[in-house]
């Protein structure tokens, strides 16, 4: 049978061609994003014309665009693991199954946090600055090894980051009300929010959902010159008792990659103490193709190919 | 036995007490560095007088200064590993003992290193800079999984880089005359030279001596956009030879912290593509108290208490 598949990502296989070839081998029909960015409404109706399949990004798949597409789209097939872009009740009324890649990111994510902590911890920031202004200004750091590290959310990318912080000798407390005591296997403790705020020497978000975390309530219990780092949401933290926080001292360093309103432009650029990325966890060329891949892997498998 | 020791270092126990408190808990008097900074010929010849032994740093110790404090002087323990400050002929001949500390650094140097490289794979220095600019541009980098990384140099320091490097799935490539292919026991790949550098996404160098071994030849065998890592000694690279392997962008990136003058100012601090460090590697909290307190263990060894 020769199925004919959109894409949405205008970034598909761009990097690397392997989850394209696949399509391709599979005897799949390739209808390629035209605009080279996200598609509107009318857009992925119009893109959507004709097509059994969907390789989605972020465009918006709602009720009246699935209607639209229905009955021969029969899967969609998310780059990425979140998938708030679609009408989940609609795609079940019109029989389209929809797939997500809850695992690709994992790596990517728990290895940018490793990698902010200790350019962080190694003062790499503020040596190279100086000394590319010519000045030759030694500063002592703080090793992983027997570093305090706090967990909130010990999930997929919690896990991850876990096990790389242990390979650099961490101790790791954790903090997540889903984990038991038994499946702490790497010699992690399980600890109350307030236990670990007042004995890590670092702490890292990888909690779900959109909650706020930490407030002024949470700073104030912290180890003063913490290093605070977020992957996960802007939103666990209040940004501004974060800015009180860093004016007092209490956290000495912090990296943000998700912010609270991205692109960002908030109070925090102000602070050379703040190492801030734009949203690029999962941005490494392997990561993109494990999505991508997974992604055509579940395109395949919901089309019957 | 009373024995008096005198202190080299001026920031011996600076960042934790507990190598003084070893001293100390052992009955010895200590003579801490009266200058707090390196200490010339004649200040350490004074300051060895009626002593036993010395917890050293890098001030001269030739034959005219063991000569002066012999017979006394029966202990020399260097926090460290280099001992090129010693005359170990005039040390033999005087009946002193001289220690270092070779094991102190790896975990310091070896972590640092992978900093570099994580930083650099990961954008944070361009990203972050631009963010604090107001400037919101993903980059897209290279996650260690999957990488390969050639280790010019596998001794303790260069093994437990490759420890690292493995735990984020990089692959080894391990170039270096001393090693047998039998002792490699995590999946490296022993290489010549030539074959290392035409392969290698990432070069990092850990070789001992000062011969240098990148010049115009070894650049021009080179991948095209390779990260170049050196926390050993400047001089294992041909500076010039560096900056025209940048400009040609055989070199994306690359890291120093040994370099070839220091304090240094050299043509590299023009470059935003050179992650420059003032010879930090072995900065941390803990290396430093472990570095201290081996070394007081030589010492106290060395002195029969």
């Amino acid at each position: 049978m020769n199925f004919t598949v959109a894409i949405g990502p205008s970034s598909f296989a761009e990097e690397n061609a392997a989850p394209r070839h696949l399509l391709e081998n599979a005897g799949i029909t390739i209808k390629d994003n035209p605009f080279g960015r996200r598609l509107t409404e009318e857009e992925i109706i119009e893109h959507l014309r004709d097509c059994d399949g969907l390789i989605a990004g972020l465009e918006p798949l709602n009720r009246t665009v699935l209607a639209s597409a229905a009955p021969r789209l029969k899967a969609i097939a998310r780059v990425g693991i979140g998938v708030a872009n679609v009408d989940f009740d609609a795609a079940a009324e019109f029989n389209i199954k929809v797939a997500s890649t809850p695992e690709g990111p994992i790596e990517a994510v728990a290895e940018m946090t490793v990698a902010a902590l200790l350019a962080m911890n190694r003062r790499l920031l503020s040596t190279n600055e100086a000394l590319h202004q010519g000045k030759w200004k030694k500063e002592i750091g703080a090793g992983l090894c027997g570093t305090r590290v706090l967990l909130i959310g010990y999930g997929r990318i919690g896990r991850r980051t876990g096990e790389l912080l242990s390979a650099f000798g961490a101790q790791l407390l954790v903090c997540d009300p889903c984990v038991t005591e038994e499946s702490l296997k790497r010699g992690e403790r399980h600890v109350s929010l307030d236990e670990g705020l007042a004995e890590a020497e670092a702490i890292s978000l990888h909690a779900a959902g959109e909650t706020c975390i930490l407030g002024d309530a949470e700073f104030s219990k912290m180890k003063p010159g913490v290093v605070l780092l977020n992957s996960a949401r802007g939103k666990l933290v209040d940004e501004q008792a974060l800015i009180r926080a860093l004016e007092a001292g209490i956290v000495a360093q912090t990296w943000f990659d998700a912010l609270w309103q991205e692109p960002y432009a908030g109070p925090l650029i102000g602070y050379s103490q703040a190492l801030l990325t734009p949203h690029i966890a999962t941005y490494t060329r392997q990561c993109r193709l494990d999505m991508e891949s997974a992604a055509v892997r579940n395109l395949l498998r919901d089309l019957g190919c």
